[in-house]
């Protein structure tokens, strides 16, 4: 994945600096020419003004400025991507336990045991709809990725709606609501469903909306701006070798940029596929362990029945 | 809606951006006069100082403060979108699962399934009604906006309240209250009621708070001052180019300060009416789903009844 | 509000900007002197040392801190602010729902009826006392305050209580311990109760707690300080021009300082009176609707009773 | 207290700036010695160099890192303190809420009556264990503390726990079970219980877990190096001046670092003691004010009984 | 430990410091060989350029943005590891809470008190298999760490697991639905296994997702271009003494972001074995005081029985 992201990263560099290498060579050009009395000599009836900038003066007075923009666009992007990241969290812990508490209050042999592997498949479904949600455009059709998961009557419930993360949501809170669970548990787990749309609704935001497109267009602009006016300031001090020291500096803050780009829309990034494998694996360990777990806890209380009285 | 806010950005920068061209024109030309002896012969009995100030000296002292104050300005102001935003998700997922638990809870043939329609419609009505609130000089009536969704009785009741979100929220607390669902459920819904009190509170907030106006003004005031004085200290380096220059970081600095007055005041820019759309959706599309799905269950279950016992 | 605020900042910046005005003062008139060499005629058995310090130098690398300084200054104060602002947000809303359920749960005929409008005025009167707590020594008396929302007996209650807001929490438990709703919908309302304590809990944590005394003296000291130097600064490069360079520049930064002074203790600056006013019309809103949204109800459930079974 | 910061402040900075005094003698003497050709007299077989650092030149690279470290450092005490606040602010609030409760739900008369001066004992209790925990080493022996509050029996128990806020939340916890109460209104103070738990965990986790060392240690280490090369950079610009401006420098910075170091630990500067008699003001308000407010409800509604039927 | 961090720091730098002292070696030798116009005897026919930089100029620029790249890489490690902190206060302050409220709701003599012991061993193993989780390749094997908390049969359960931790919290939620406690008092202890599911997902985040490989190592990069650059910039103004201010400059920044990268894995610094005793010692110690505290429990209310009739 580092290499996917570096080369990703170099792809979106390579345009920025090859516009700050020709204005680099165009300036050293210019220079050089104008130094060696060529330009006078070739045309002679035009003025060459030598035009150069202080890199101490007003020159500097922006650079501040940009690099806190720079700064603050990085960290913005970040905060999206720690957030989206949480909200997985989230969503595999919420799941766990919702597989948990089903297992527990579902036992085998008791009345509604027969929803249990209904609930337990649209749990390892909701993370898979999620994500194909989130990755919308280039991601593989929903149906292929939930085949596996679901039986085919309830896969079609989801691939027909538009929203497939929240109906599968309304399909988890109709399956709990028809079990023959007490209400008190009932409300503990809709409340674990709550916040499962709250997730899934902070990844639709991150999604949808991105940092305001005045801001990044603005520092996107200062940026070139600035890099334009580079080697007029690097050219006194550094003549020649003005051309590799701007396509440098142009490549560690361009790259500052692309970074926060590349991290803005974390959902390509972020190790969805990995998130949902979890989710299943979890679900899967739960209903395994259920077995043994339910032994050992009827062992130690022989004299009492294994489901509680409540 | 790009284009808009660019172009808005543009003519909030005019006004201020001539400002300074004439203080660049003025300082250019004063010098340039002064320079030829121009003046001192037109009025030999002045005094004509020239009027420069250094780039690394009183000038680039204040140069540090302002840019930490345009950048933390910009950053309170994004803080306010992002919350904004997050308040609506938080609408957009509990209306989501308000609509959800209501069709599971009042499922139809139940002895309060009339009301089952009417709170839906409600659910609907909330996000139009906050929109309408949050954008209240310039927006449609709320009248038009709800006839759609409500029956003209039900209409008539928030249209007539000077609060219409708060009043709906009333409602929506009444019919859950007057329905027959188990104290439990209800307490549960009411729990979401609390949060969409909340979330429309923290909008109010957003809306009627703007940042502290003697921090604005301040900020506005250091930045018109600085430039107000950029013409002196560019003139000694960069002659009549200090004309374009001074325009430039004038744009790029007023820029910062515009954008962060138009993501101040989030409701303008965020689309609302794409969240309540959003939430009309989902809850079409729960009414929609529930039959199927609660066949299914059925199927599922057949060995007992479709209702759960609790 | 506008130029009570510009006002008082002017007025705090007063002294400050005169002391600084004295010191560019006397060190220009040195300098003055110096140069015509009076001094050392008036006094030539002195020596009179020019003092002069680079602003690029020793100078400039306190510029640095004291930016950063003044900044998370202004920013911490601002943090202050909005968490103040939010937690009267909170104390709307849960007043808001609190008198929602009370009417929902409470209707005309039930038996607990009698209890309703107490409930409701002590919960108008919460924010009141919240409000006169906050802004202790100059406000209006309490009595003054709530005799118009209160019975007199209910007011005595509060007013010689030494924490009235306290009290009048109390009271609204008591009152909901006492009503014939059920146990959940009371669990539910004490904890709208639980956040109102809370937010009255932060509210004096902001009152009570300022910034870390050695914190903000010690940023004032160094403005202050650094202020001081500024004039043999800019006399080298500014001649006689530093006299008001130095003042706008005190201005500024100053202006930084004070600003943050003022939203550091936010309840002078809130517009506490308008949220009481927006919690009372919260309430009063809530009784009047009560009435037609119960029939409007019953009219649609006439097949059963318009009281809740539950 | 402000003297006693203030004075800790001043001593704190006593010894790194005797420190950077000598420093700055040294090197003054140095180079007046070598100016006046004196060194060379005395050692001719020496080479004496002159060793000047420019201001802006490779010291100035350093400034800015050293700025952000410590303003950085002076944030994050500031944010632990806060928190250490906040995590008080909820004791209170909590400790308050639980005696309301308390007297609520035990009128007097109650079978369980008995047992309420003794939860508002322990309730009372419960901040003074949390505060001589916190400030362990220098404070009062817990049982002096403790002793006015409890009976001697019941401050045997806290007194020989190792962790008496722990054992102090378990008795109430286990009053609560033991009372008569509905069970639903026992899990409504058990989440109290909870919040109290997280809030003393919260204040553990600040006072064991100060800053990282390596962090703290590197800004000093960074501070100490910057200010011993400072008298090289002053020198040329200031001479003799460079020692008052050296000492007034790292009297600056010193500050910025040692007040980071005294609000870095919270709780040997947060006004506890305060708001342990909070707790206890409200709870003996809590005591006192019931009677009369139960007269007043009874008053209200003579047609039925005191006590809730819940 | 502090030692250790401090030894691994300096281990971590040493490499970065030897290639900067080597390419500090060899500018300055390059510069004196040709400075003493040796390059050129030796070899005529080469040009030797003097590649100065000017501190003040083109590198000045980049400094800024460094510092700012360096100290929000510090900032992010540094929220990492305090919510890591903080996730394990949730985990102890939790344990201890499910602890407390297990001994009071299954006094010795009730029927499920069999399960006591086991649950208490449960909450013990759970800090214990979550820790060995978070550092799991270099860690002792689990069953060496729970065989001393846990019987064989229990331990045999988790040691099997994939992910002990889940697996553990699973066993917790099972043997609380065994019981038979109140389905409220269920909920209620319910509520706490998901915070610590929660509590552990997060711990698992910041384990598995590090800082944006991009971001971290653009940083690098930065900062070692920099530093191959700086003893250009130096040698100017300082010749040979550029040797050790490169290398204290280099040790300073290199220092930022080693340490960045120390807290970027917060578990392999944080006392968590520590915070297992705590767990460990709080749980003991609620075991070892419900006698007592019940017992006097009992005396106060003689006249009604000890365990409480819900």
């Amino acid at each position: 994945m580092t290499s996917i992201i570096s080369s990703r990263i170099v792809l979106g560099l390579l345009k920025p600096m090859l516009y700050v290498a020709g204005i680099s060579l165009a300036v050293c050009s210019y220079h050089s020419l104008a130094d060696a009395a060529i330009l006078t000599r070739l045309a002679p009836w035009l003025c060459f003004p030598c035009v150069n900038l202080s890199s101490s003066g007003v020159f500097s007075i922006s650079t501040f400025a940009l690099s806190l923009l720079l700064v603050f666009r990085i960290n913005s992007s970040y905060e999206r991507w720690w957030e989206a990241r949480s909200c997985w969290t989230q969503v595999v812990a919420e799941c766990t336990h919702l597989a948990n508490k089903t297992v527990q209050l579902l036992p085998p042999g008791s009345p509604c045991s027969s929803m249990r592997p209904v609930l337990l498949r649209f749990l390892k479904a909701f993370p898979v709809c999620l994500k194909a949600y989130l990755r919308r455009p280039g991601s593989r059709p929903l149906r292929e990725q939930i085949e596996g998961l679901l039986q085919p009557q309830e896969a079609s419930l989801l691939v027909g709606s538009p929203n497939p993360a929240n109906t599968c949501l309304h399909m988890i809170g109709q399956i709990i609501a028809a079990t023959d669970m007490r209400i008190e548990s009932k409300t503990h787990l809709d409340e674990s469903v709550r916040t499962l749309q709250g997730a899934a609704g902070s990844c639709d935001q991150i999604l949808t909306t991105p940092l305001p497109l005045s801001y990044t267009r603005h520092t996107s602009r200062f940026l070139e701006l600035w890099l334009t006016f580079l080697p007029f300031v690097t050219w006194q001090e550094l003549a020649w070798w003005s051309l590799p020291v701007c396509m440098m500096i142009s490549f560690l803050l361009f790259g500052i940029e692309e970074i926060g780009m590349q991290i803005e829309e974390p959902f390509g990034i972020l190790a969805l596929d990995s998130y949902c494998e979890d989710v299943e694996a979890a679900i899967d360990q739960a209903a395994a362990d259920a077995g043994s777990m339910q032994q050992q806890i009827q062992q130690l209380t022989s004299q009492h029945h294994l489901l509680p009285s409540t």
